[in-house]
């Protein structure tokens, strides 16, 4: 267990006091400065002062005074959103996504940078292009910048540990993006930085317990329990798509056989809907796909929705295995919620069926904790989500907000 | 993500002091002020004040003065282990269990009472009679009652949400034995105790992420992430024993099919065994009860290790279970480690060997974490585990000690 050793100093308490008046705007503004004071049980003394250097950092601003029936007007503070801004990038999918956010994690701007298939140093200069780019189509001080990338990351030190699709291991990313801008780096693993979105700009603002499961061409969970993100420092944490779920199935990527991304990702389905397609020739598949396209996720989700009945039994052996894994998570974590994203989520209501069924069926905790199985609720553009979350983390490390 | 709304007050401040200090002779006494003084940062005065106010209070004592070279010799200060006693309960057995221990979580007294099958309020008289029995037993200042029961317990409340086998649902046993015996109580799942008492007092000592494993008549994981227990208030967390591992499998107490409790739990390994006695009357299972004993865990564990060709499968497909289920733990947590307890881990390295090899190879995290997999280190008494971690939850609670 952790045991505190540090001294609770005036200096301590002053940064506590500081964060917890700059949380409070940023909740609740505007507000005036003896709304403050309530909110925080802090003295109109100590809220002053904070105040006053949070206005002199740029931080919160002074809007016009409210009139009120009689005294003097008292002057609203509010949350001086674009006092700073944040670089992110969503590194997670062939096009890499560069953004400049605000301090309410709002994207003011994106820009693309498409991978082709590079790997190692030049997926790397991929990177460097982004945020040169970003660099420079911005004025506004920086806070930092945030990275969303695949793989196991140990987000305490900035490092990727494993990102197979680029090549990168134990790269030290983070260091290296310090060094060449000069400015603070919080590198996330992107399932992680999507439910950091959810957590705070979300429906579910401030939940303590949630899991995001990510459904792409891998399958990663990221996992909140007791407000704390679980991540292992690189340990792998909710890499649930390495996992063997079927004894002697096919290769996976990770090297091994049967792994549930062999079953239920992405590439997997797609994979299994062109042997279908090839055995089927009246299967809508193949008349979605007439003019020589590629079946791609949006082929077999199209096809499903016109009732396809070749289709229909992929769906169900999808729901099947993952309501299998999420059984398995939900037994070690018994989280209350669960949301899912990707391309697949588009099949809808049967697939999310299945899924619960399973997850029930399969799992005593399930039945008891009833878990919410959705969708992720900001919206389905999963770039978006995981700079939003990048852009999270530095409002956290460097504000010290959300914490 | 949990947002800090309380003021940093000087009662705050002092409360942390406090803790800081007695963590401290706790850990590292006997020793001076000025060894207080160095080890927290805290200035003499403050180190005076709160060692001044714990010596009034009876929970640290001055020692005799160590000669130095010069000057006036230092006082010592070292916890007084026996300032305060707990009475602890493990429920979780068939013969449940009380004892007294001291603040160090050494047990002072054990006795016993058989549960004989009942359940309800019956089960409830036999705590009673245990609480009233150790209550006579001492004459100690008490910081207060801990209770390890099995089931779903929201430890919060000190609430049993559901202990099948005891009959006990909802019970708000907390609150009850507050009532009755004028102490604050704290109830928690008997894994979750043993995981406590492993963590606090055990060979890994302030690891910040385990897992204790429990296989009895059923199966149970604790686990501690980022320093922290998870507990779900309540949701059945770590409750790995009812997942569905075999498709239509047999039926399970809890009333589903095929849970890993029905293929890897004592009640289930007795009754394979007693089965592939019946069909191989050349088994050492036969030779061991000849005098008309049921077999159980021990004719098992004893067979298996006189080389009975007949056990050797069971024990394969326990191991191949297990390490099925504890991979899917490991993608989802990614810990470090995992203790397991209960009679069958006296089957061995052969046992852990089959786990082992199916965890790593189920599993990338596994892989990449290589969890270490063994057995609990202070005793394999279990219920000597289940009390000194339930006195724990008092220590963590009464004295803000391990937080």
């Amino acid at each position: 267990m952790l045991v505190t050793t540090a001294k609770a100093t005036h200096a301590q308490t002053r940064r506590h006091n500081n964060r917890l008046v700059l949380q409070t705007v940023y909740d609740q503004s505007p507000l005036s400065r003896a709304d403050i004071a309530r909110a925080t049980d802090l003295t109109a003394t100590t809220v002053s002062t904070v105040v006053g250097e949070l206005l002199e950092e740029g931080l919160v601003q002074e809007l016009g005074a409210v009139s009120t029936e009689r005294g003097k007007p008292p002057t609203l503070i509010s949350l001086n959103k674009d006092a700073r801004h944040i670089l992110a990038l969503d590194l997670s999918r062939k096009v890499f996504q560069g953004s400049i956010l605000n301090l309410r994690g709002e994207i003011l701007h994106r820009q693309y940078s498409p991978l082709q298939n590079k790997n190692g140093k030049d997926a790397l200069a991929v990177v460097h292009k982004l945020l040169r780019d970003l660099c420079q189509a911005t004025t506004t001080p920086l806070l930092g910048i945030g990275i969303g990338a695949p793989g196991i990351i140990d987000p305490n030190n900035s490092v990727i540990r494993q990102a197979a699709n680029l090549g990168w291991y134990n790269l030290e990313l983070g260091e290296l993006l310090t060094q060449e801008y000069g400015h603070n780096v919080q590198v996330v693993n992107d399932t992680q930085a999507i439910l950091l979105a959810e957590n705070l700009f979300g429906t579910y603002k401030n939940s303590s317990d949630m899991v995001v499961i990510r459904i792409g061409n891998g399958i990663g969970a990221a996992i909140m329990c007791n407000g704390q993100l679980l991540h292992g420092n690189g340990s792998g944490v909710g890499e649930i798509g390495h996992v063997v779920v079927v004894d002697g199935g096919e290769r996976c990527t990770c090297g091994n056989d049967g792994c549930l991304e062999t079953i239920a990702s992405s590439r997997a389905v797609i994979q299994q809907a062109k042997a279908l397609a090839a055995l089927h020739p009246g299967s809508a598949l193949n008349q979605l796909t007439q003019d020589g396209d590629p079946i791609t996720i949006e082929t077999v989700v199209e096809a499903f929705r016109l009732g396809d009945p070749v289709v229909e039994p992929l769906v169900t052996r999808l729901g099947y295995h993952l309501g299998n894994s999420i059984a398995h998570l939900v037994s070690v974590v018994g989280t209350p919620r669960i949301l899912l994203c990707g391309g697949l989520t588009e099949l809808g209501k049967p697939l999310f069926d299945t899924i619960r069924f399973e997850t029930r069926r399969r799992c005593l905790t399930a039945r008891l904790t009833e878990p919410e199985i959705g969708i992720v609720t900001l919206t389905t553009n999963l770039s978006d989500l995981v700079v939003m979350g990048a852009a999270a983390t530095l409002l956290t490390n460097e504000l010290g907000l959300f914490w």
